[in-house]
């Protein structure tokens, strides 16, 4: 069988992937008394009284909710919330298995900016944390930050910020390797979606002075045509000296480039138009911006991808999970941008200097220090 | 340790009743591949094409919604999304464990009728029912009402129908017992919350002739002060004599007293003033509306309550788990009332005719044929 017929095939018999299980017995009539009522009035009683107690008493603590509209769903776009479930699902897998919290799906049957936000701001109380998953940009920065105003518990657009920080967890490995500094790289950033966006600002944040942004058209500057408010603010922190003109453009003399964009965008020519030494990571998936091979070919130093069949995967189930668990576990109120800075400093931290080599930057996946140690980085960085 | 202790002191042990698990193992790569991207992408297309499919390849198929306000919480009242959430968790680890269904409890922080309608119908896509519970009367009626013409899986108001369901199930057993026809039996329900609503009106259905409602100022009845919209109709289907005056009225003669009202006040003389072999089902918590030893001093012939430690317990949980197995299993898009009579039927055939006596007209909670009879039930009810 194929990856996909046995996809299709094991989908069936799981019939859903993730499943409710009681952790309180009710085996006899006290079980009952205590778990359910008249009992389980006591536990009701002491949060009524102070809503703070839904943290020692309810699964708040631990769960988060896989919020999506299935507007943006991985590469199949807006398919909508009945068949955003089985990736819902899969990403709540993936928090309980590799972070140990709590995940519920929840897809939702709008696509209103308004009534997402109220939506999810009513069914908040029983949870710890928001995930938003796989919504379509502009809408999702809006979203995002609407919901962080309105909510005390962290909200999170993992398609931004856990692409951003396990992009920068990887350049700050590529580095390394390469011996450049972040003070004269230029990067350029292909794709000014929701995930090339989040990308470019957090690694502004950390420290890159020169950052170009390129979609569909080339390059991003002022004047360029149709973009979104967000693309538009991206024009005032990004590609300072106003250039216009195509990728191929951009990438000449630049250090480093992130696809989040189309396949086989990228020609070999460009790649030799770059920097010594240069950085690339191709993530658009399956079939990256350029294949690895073609790429190392034409000079560049270190490839990434998105997948798991090349060196250097690129993957968000590094990030995701941990930041979850730290925020969780240290009741912090939000994802803060040190926060994911020392998110990104902590993946990379994991492999270690003698393992860190041009095919090998990330820590694997299934490592078992990796939701560890980024929820400590987390946990270390929350302030009330 | 008291329940009461014993209660606090499990729940902050547990900190959440329930959790989620993966059915999906995600141990390597491959593993990864097919639960997650890109496998997923698989059933994903299959659900867009046709989102039936939805059943076959998500958690929809087997998981209902419990959603509250927290608007009429136990005997607590009005506490709020927060405080409710311990009894959502109870409710959902009873849906498992007795009806084998997943349960994800939904707090919402609104008690705006318009908004808990969109919010519940914007996050059903994820869910094969919704189970309603702990919001206030007459709210309740038209969220319930609303959410079942706006959506196509099943929405089950549980306080009340779910209890209506059982006290049917008891009386059907009661009548044998005594011998009394449904024809003849003149019935006073106290109480003219959603329960009490409820089972009137699914009493009515199954052929009691003549109910009379009561509520704290006595007989329901069209110029009864203060009465909301759906209390309004009651009075046109009940106490079809418009007779006014109080409960200790109403209950001269009458042959069945159902009580979902206040500790205590249902006293001896008004047994006695009852029918011979009267039928009470005192179902206030924790405190009935007269306790079992002295209404059978007074004459009663059957009581129940809707406590474990007196015979004949009324408890919805022989009820709700088989319900939305049911309904699930069969994929029903409604609970009909035909479904609640053959759930009421059911529960009620499941005591055999040597086991049945006063002290026990209702199987017992943990019966283990109990969901599986109630499912039964429904399932043959359910048309296309």
């Amino acid at each position: 069988m194929t990856t996909s017929e046995k996809a299709i095939f094991l989908h069936k018999e799981w019939n859903g992937k993730i499943e409710t299980t009681s952790k309180s017995p009710v085996k006899n009539r006290e079980d009952l008394s205590i778990a359910y009522t008249p009992g389980v009035a006591e536990p009701c009683k002491l949060i009524a009284e102070n809503p703070d107690a839904a943290y020692a008493y309810t699964m708040k603590a631990n769960t988060v909710a896989v919020v999506s509209d299935g507007s943006a769903v991985l590469g199949l776009g807006n398919i909508g919330p009945y068949a955003a479930m089985p990736v819902m699902e899969g990403k709540c897998v993936l928090f309980k298995e590799f972070g140990g919290v709590n995940a519920v799906p929840i897809c939702l049957d709008t696509q209103d900016t308004e009534e997402i936000i109220k939506a999810v701001t009513y069914m908040a109380p029983g949870f710890g944390g928001i995930n938003l998953e796989d919504i379509s940009a502009p809408r999702c920065f809006e979203i995002e930050e609407r919901l962080k105003n309105a909510l005390s518990i962290p909200v999170f657009h993992d398609d931004q910020h856990g692409t951003a920080i396990v992009v920068l967890a990887g350049i700050i490995n590529a580095l390394k390797v390469t011996g450049k500094a972040k003070e004269n790289c230029r990067v350029v950033v292909n794709g000014a979606g929701s995930a090339g966006i989040a990308i470019t600002r957090l690694l502004l944040t950390w420290g890159f002075p020169r950052i170009t942004m390129c979609d569909r058209q080339g390059i991003l500057h002022k004047n360029y045509p149709g973009l979104n408010w967000m693309q538009k603010k991206m024009t005032e922190l990004t590609n300072l000296e106003q250039q216009t003109g195509t990728l191929a453009d951009a990438l000449k003399g630049a250090d480093i480039f992130v696809g989040v964009s189309a396949p086989g965008i990228v020609t070999s020519e460009m790649v030799s138009s770059m920097k010594k030494d240069a950085i690339l990571f191709a993530m658009a998936n399956p079939v990256p911006e350029i294949m690895p091979d073609i790429a190392k070919a034409a000079g560049a130093r270190i490839v990434g991808t998105g997948r798991s069949d090349f060196p250097n995967q690129i993957n968000n189930v590094v990030a995701f999970p941990g930041i979850f668990k730290g925020a969780l576990e240290g009741r912090a109120s939000q994802i803060t941008e040190e926060m994911k800075l020392a998110a990104a400093e902590a993946i990379a931290g994991l492999v270690s200097e003698e393992q860190l080599n041009e095919d090998f930057i990330m820590p694997e996946a299934f490592d078992p220090r990796v939701a560890q140690a980024v929820s400590h980085a987390v946990k270390s960085h929350i302030s009330r």
